[in-house]
């Protein structure tokens, strides 16, 4: 199935991952606008699609799981609905436990919300583990080849 | 906690569970209205609710849980930002697997949604329970007591 | 922006409308399956690209908006986190104020969730409101192009 | 309905508006805890409600309207299905056409989540405006009484 749409995902561009998204009404509030909240999904969409691109699936980690320790974000013009929005994602370094990543929201190009988000990766029990070495590698060789571009 | 607040989870009233819930605008959509959807999370939160008053608490049903298997509901009215809205639930028969169950949303007074509602107990891989029998003493006792009247 | 990401609004296949729509952490729960409510909101998203690869756009009906009068539906199975759903609306007659359609949420080609919805055109006081004349001709001239099979 | 339901909006609690806020369902995600945009709906429920307390109520607002401008805030530990969250806000100054509030959430009295917010007032054409009078009039007064302590 997955064939059948290409670009589902996302592309890399410039170094960046940049995921497509549409604005439906559930995204948007009685203001006219997008809730505030939904940014945060967006967001979190794009991370999902960069790390499916560069072959790490979330649902395949087993006990391990990525999650949002800080958040520092700005609010800079509203959406509407029918806009689509460019989710654009750019990686800081993945080595350790932690992983500092920059996001913004695009709309016609210009940047409507801007983020900086830090994650860990974390076991069942809430401890910070160390990202898997085969994962290291993949951010590595994604990295040499230009796909992306590190913060 | 839970004594700081009291009826943050409703109360039996006339044989049914009644639930207080506010329209926030995460609630709302660019139509100035409640979206349609959150309807049934506000449905949700009353079932929860009246289980939790009956003293069936969901996160300690261990591989049990309570699924949606099927659904039909009007939508009357159109419910607005700051409005409250009462959940009424009214249960039928929980003796099998299944159980049926009529839900409305009420503004001042007046129904604005109205669902019936099927729900099963299922396990991990997904087949169909029948209600534990402490759980359905509890149902009896508490249909006895005339808090629930059956459908 | 928009010839960018070809798709992205889905496409018509066998006189329906398909829209892929992939899934994320903000569409599961704690049951590791896709909270019920969500479907709601995919269907949503399936009438408005439908509309839109129609010509149709939402943000511009001016005072008229759809809403959802009715709804009956069935969860068959579950679906989860990283999994690829296609939504499948079919449309009945679109003369009237009144519109019934057919959706589903395809899994792996199975269907894991089925809605019979009835939409309704009102106005901003709530009236209902015959589908303008331009509306209706789009329609008919994709049905007579066999995009869109009438149910 | 209201007087039915004493504490729906929460209350104010040494010099804090701190608003009850139960985990459902709909709250979290197949990691099995709350997902963490949710936090920020949350937030704006106890801001909602806060406002209400002191007699402003955003539907009146007329063509003016609240917005997060600005974000900060901290992921600290997990809250799941059946919790119950206490959401404190506590105000800045309200003179300017800004607005700053901390806000976080407790789980049995420990924060789990805590923000620093910005919020703006503006006219629907997204321009700042400043407090009407009467609104900064009703803060003050809520602060001599010592229902709310400036940060």
């Amino acid at each position: 199935v997955t064939e059948a749409w290409p670009g589902l995902s996302g592309r890399f561009r410039n170094g960046a991952h940049v995921l497509p998204v549409r604005v439906y009404y559930e995204d948007t509030d009685a203001g006219g606008v997008v809730y505030h909240a939904r940014y945060l999904a967006f967001c979190e969409r794009g991370r999902s699609d960069c790390l499916r691109l560069l072959g790490i699936s979330q649902s395949e980690l087993g006990d391990l799981a990525f999650v949002v320790r800080r958040l520092a974000c700005d609010f800079l013009k509203p959406a509407r609905l029918d806009d689509l929005l460019e989710i654009e994602t750019r990686f800081g370094d993945l080595a350790g436990a932690r992983l500092e990543l920059d996001q913004q929201a695009l709309l016609g190009g210009m940047p409507v919300f801007r983020a900086r988000v830090t994650i860990a990766l974390i076991d069942r029990q809430g401890r910070p583990k160390r990202l898997p070495q085969e994962m290291t590698a993949r951010f590595q060789a994604s990295m040499e080849s230009g796909f992306v571009t590190k913060l």
